[in-house]
């Protein structure tokens, strides 16, 4: 673990979670309605002669993570992960030459890779993912997100997290919230650098999940990664990966794409306050901007029934000031 | 939840968690190697100068529930939850009166009931914890622990905590731990009464749990509790359960069956300060006294290990100068 403390250590320095509160949060939030609804939400719940406050074990707020923390194109940062760990491996699996959907990701076949569907993408997550022990995983994921690009941004992935972002869990947290990430990505990829990047620490962590096992391994007491899908963190699933690890109904949910739609939908029914927050990405310019026809995080319903619901759209290119943490932070 | 929470406030009051903590902690245990163990255990881990410190973040314990912090004799608990619970079920399952193990449930049949095995058990867990939503299951435990009383003790089930484990956990928690639950018993069905009890909130309660969906049911988000098991947190499932639901190895783990060997063998292994704790039934005066031949709570592998792992075996009838707490407290 010492390797990765550094890892951690190093990581907490370029990105100071939990940075001194300036009197004005959310500074890189815009003026206007988006902010001013979030501030009088907590506001509301934490005023504690107000007909609206909620003590704070039950503040809970949850967040999606892919195109909701940190960007998600031009595709899911853990599948770039999955095909440059395919490309690592490649020489231990001569087979995969010429065999979908591995071929494609040696190739860098993003067409192929995407026309071999969810059942392809399955196979080459759970060929990428398991077959070692937690802690390896961990220290793999750690390395990579240490050293891989984005194509377009050329810098670290844990870089392109958003800082409007990163502030608003500041700012929940300073107000008493206990924030969860609530991820259809993998619950050990994120874990790996959630608590040093976003100050959510590995149990506050929800996602997707492949079976592992308990077993001793060398004479060591070792918990192995199998190649078999556990639980689909997304959708409906995620009202029940939350009811599983949190056992609470949250007041908070924030999410970007209609993955998200459930949890949006169970956080913010019936007439206690509760806060939905969608973020629609609409900054081509520093950004992306992209909705309803997205391979990748498509908005559409949830877009659609955000007023009904009264839901918080989050106009990206007119609501935050600032996309990314700065360069040199 | 109006109901429920006038409930926990009642639940509060009788039991206070966290009570003011006295200049010596542990009041209920007696002086001695035990005690010692755990006092110098806490100690060192929490001196910033010395070797084995350990930061807070990392201060992970986790605790076995039946029979290590409250009784599970003359059988679990919850298995007298479900006896109930089929027995009030009945009426509307006419076919229930001649097949097992639900006739040996309304008889109250307890040979008959064990005769129907791990299969029957299922079964009979199954019928009277599913098919309803997760809030309906929560305020039906919670009226049950609020009423249902131990057949030798005549106390409520949550009158049957002992005190010295309370004081444990709150000497930990004082000292910077975050203390979690990790039982064999049903996850939710720990949850509903966990926060007062305890003070160990939803969130951190690992446990086996039964599949379950979200779906709208008469136009309000729910989330059911399906008839199949999801997962069964004993033996090599704990360190798979706490890997998933935690996401960190803990570093002292208490247990008192071979159903807690794994996640002691787990916890304990490597060079680095760690701590195992058994409790051992000893006393058949003021509790129960049994070990390697009991059909609940069996211990036999862990307690021949238990030297040669380091682990701190606790003599209840030595150890512990009161079992339970003062029942007019």
């Amino acid at each position: 673990m010492t390797l990765l403390r550094s890892l951690f250590l190093l990581v907490a320095i370029v990105f100071p979670v939990g940075a001194a509160q300036s009197a004005e949060p959310l500074p890189s939030w815009n003026d206007g309605p988006t902010k001013e609804a979030i501030k009088a939400f907590v506001q509301k719940v934490t005023d504690k002669n107000g007909a609206d406050y909620v003590p704070p074990a039950d503040r809970i707020a949850v967040f999606d993570n892919d195109g909701n923390l940190w960007a998600e194109k031009p595709v899911y940062f853990q599948l770039l992960f999955a095909i440059d760990r395919v490309k690592a491996l490649a020489p231990e699996h001569p087979e995969w030459k010429n065999k979908q959907p591995f071929k494609a990701a040696i190739e860098g076949d993003m067409k192929a890779l995407a026309a071999s569907g969810e059942k392809g993408l399955l196979e080459l997550i759970t060929a990428s993912h398991a077959g070692m022990s937690t802690e390896d995983f961990e220290a793999v994921v750690m390395k990579w997100v240490e050293t891989a690009k984005h194509p377009r941004f050329e810098r670290k992935y844990i870089e392109l997290v958003y800082q409007p972002m990163l502030e608003l869990l500041d700012y929940l947290r300073a107000n008493g919230f206990a924030t969860y990430i609530v991820s259809g990505g993998g619950i050990e990829f994120v874990r790996a650098w959630s608590e040093p990047i976003y100050g959510i620490p590995p149990g506050q962590v929800v996602g997707s999940s492949i079976k592992t096992e308990y077993k001793i391994v060398d004479g060591k007491p070792t918990i192995m990664r199998l190649p078999e899908v556990n639980f689909i963190n997304d959708k409906a699933g995620k009202p029940v990966g939350i009811n599983q690890h949190i056992g609470k109904r949250p007041i908070f949910a924030s999410g970007n794409s209609d993955g998200d739609f459930e949890m949006l939908e169970w956080t913010t029914a019936g007439n206690d306050p509760r806060f939905g927050l969608i973020l629609h990405h609409t900054d081509a310019d520093r950004e992306y901007a992209y909705d309803r026809d997205s391979h990748v995080g498509r908005l559409d319903r949830a877009l659609d029934q955000a007023a009904q619901n009264g839901w918080v759209v989050i106009d990206m290119s007119k609501d935050w000031k600032q996309i990314f943490p700065a360069k040199d932070q």
